[in-house]
């Protein structure tokens, strides 16, 4: 008898998703399955199934924020018990010993398979028959490497948004040494927004939030809040950011607004992935300015991470919707109306 | 009578250069003469003689690769005397006091003037009614801080393209501490390039000219040689460079194929200032790629790269050109002939 894995596959680029069972790959030595009782909604799952960035393998199971408890476990697994509540975000395998995975990059590993939309490879790194399917299901099967355990502290449905989200404002920020002295901008308050806002101020930066949500900013932890329609706090914010944290896909962002209040020697950082191409002026960048791209993050990210947010109490605002209900969920981010992150529930 | 300066300016956006004549700002305490002998003709002054980035300050004489002889002095002037040989490049005034300037970027300063088409402030930061002009000319005043001897190795010809060209592709790959081991592509072989290609040969870096002059690559120090529109070459190269400095103004440029060659964590500076925005596709930049951008160099960037040129006997590929015949060396700059560097000779 075949073994089944049962979860929510888009078949087109329609991306309505429908029941969809797939047989998962062999339980490795090295590998740990989870059933799954969470997963986050997150931008990316959005632009996957509907082939926004490249072509979907489609029938495509998304999700890349997923908690659950371990149900099998490989031979050769010894920091994780069944039973043992877990997370999984982008990646379900990287290497663990090329210059990337040893330097605290496993996102940038050239042999990482992606949590879906992927093909696991055997030991020589060709494609095998399985494709990746990701948390919008009941199990899920990676590698022991990218499995991560989950503080008491926090839920299993907060913990959701910290393995996309969480990570991929965490980690430009932890690398920049952000703290006290340094100016901190945030353009767009959502699901990743929201977070990179309580991470840097908790980091001790001083943080102003670039959107129009003037009172989530505040509840967040913004110190400033600057609305870039309006001229005068343009002008008032020119130059003053050592960093800009950019979260939005927007294809329409007008790029020379925001390199115009970076300071001299600041960074651009972009985090979210508009479907076209950036359109920024040469002359922006001459004041020694930087713009960065920042992929998730690596697996010391993710440890170090999860200990900042218990320490700090930092969470997602998040609203739960039945499984069964992931149209539904998917519609909320998709209008714009999450609050700041939708999560599946079992 | 009213002391006149007389060079060659432009009048309109057609940029055909014609005798004009000038009242210069009156020498002040801490001012410089230059009699200038030689004056490199660099991309900028052709944006600028047609408008090209913005609105130009017609009447204008351009030029900022500026060598010639100190003709008189300010009281306060100490440290040059009537009758030295000096260089002047793209500043002839900043603050010395400000953070930018303390910290070697005087380039950035608030209170800097432009050699050329900038208009000279009073102490508090007012404009004064004098214009700068620039080396297309007989004569040129400027801070003594703006003004840098030339080390007697370099004859006067050949000095003046360190004051744009040199210090341009100089400071970025100083800023970078390359060196061995580091893979630098430098894109374009023309006045920038080939001297970027100069520079960080003699810095020990293993250098790829990316440009379809192989032969002249190879003799100004470039290891690898790189046709963008070769596919195998291409391919060859796909995330190999540690740095690319760009040095073309090409509007057409396909950024996404030059983000291609960087390394992961590896940065593409600009110093081509295209006359349209970048379009760079977002995802390009998410290997932890860098875009930056670099404006010159400050005045310590100056005296190291004049002495770095002494040391390892780096020297612009120049041609001469009369002065009078100003408008045919620019014809050969415009009609990208020039192999590499166009100087004007008095």
């Amino acid at each position: 008898m075949t073994e089944k894995f049962h979860g929510y596959a888009a078949f087109d680029k329609e991306g309505i998703l429908k029941p969809y069972s797939y047989t998962p790959k062999p339980l490795g030595d090295e590998d740990i399955e989870v059933e799954i009782s969470h997963c986050g909604i997150c931008g990316s799952d959005l632009h996957t199934i509907r082939s926004g960035w490249f072509s979907t393998l489609y029938p495509a199971i998304v999700g890349h924020e997923i908690i659950g408890k371990v149900s099998r476990k490989g031979s050769k697994v010894d920091d994780f018990n069944v039973g043992d509540r877990v997370g999984i975000g982008c990646l379900v395998y990287s290497c663990g010993e090329c210059d990337e995975c040893t330097t605290g990059y496993n996102q940038l590993c050239d042999k990482m398979v992606l949590t879906y939309n992927d093909m696991w490879k055997d030991a020589e790194g060709v494609p095998t028959e399985y494709q990746t399917h990701g948390g919008y299901a009941d199990k899920i099967r990676a590698h022991s490497g990218s499995v991560f355990h989950i503080p008491k502290e926090i839920s299993s449905a907060e913990a959701t948004s910290f393995f996309c989200a969480g990570v991929t404002t965490f980690t430009p920020l932890k690398h920049h040494n952000v703290g006290p002295g340094i100016k901190v901008g945030v353009e767009g308050i959502g699901g990743l927004g929201h977070l990179a806002i309580q991470w840097a101020a908790k980091m001790g930066a001083e943080v102003t939030a670039i959107s129009e949500k003037r009172d989530e900013a505040i509840k967040l932890g913004a110190t400033h809040f600057l609305n870039v329609m309006d001229q005068d706090d343009i002008k008032k914010f020119t130059r003053s950011q050592d960093i800009i944290i950019s979260t939005s896909s927007n294809p329409n962002t007008d790029w020379s607004k925001y390199m115009n209040l970076i300071r001299n020697h600041g960074t651009l950082v972009l985090l979210g992935l508009p479907e076209v191409p950036l359109q920024i002026p040469a002359y922006s960048f001459m004041r020694s300015i930087k713009v960065e791209g920042s992929l998730i993050g690596g697996s010391q990210d993710i440890k170090d991470m999860l200990e900042f947010a218990v320490k700090h109490n930092v969470r997602p605002w998040i609203q739960k919707v039945p499984m069964k209900e992931v149209n539904e969920g998917i519609n909320i981010v998709h209008n714009g109306k999450a609050r700041y992150r939708v999560v599946l529930e079992n």
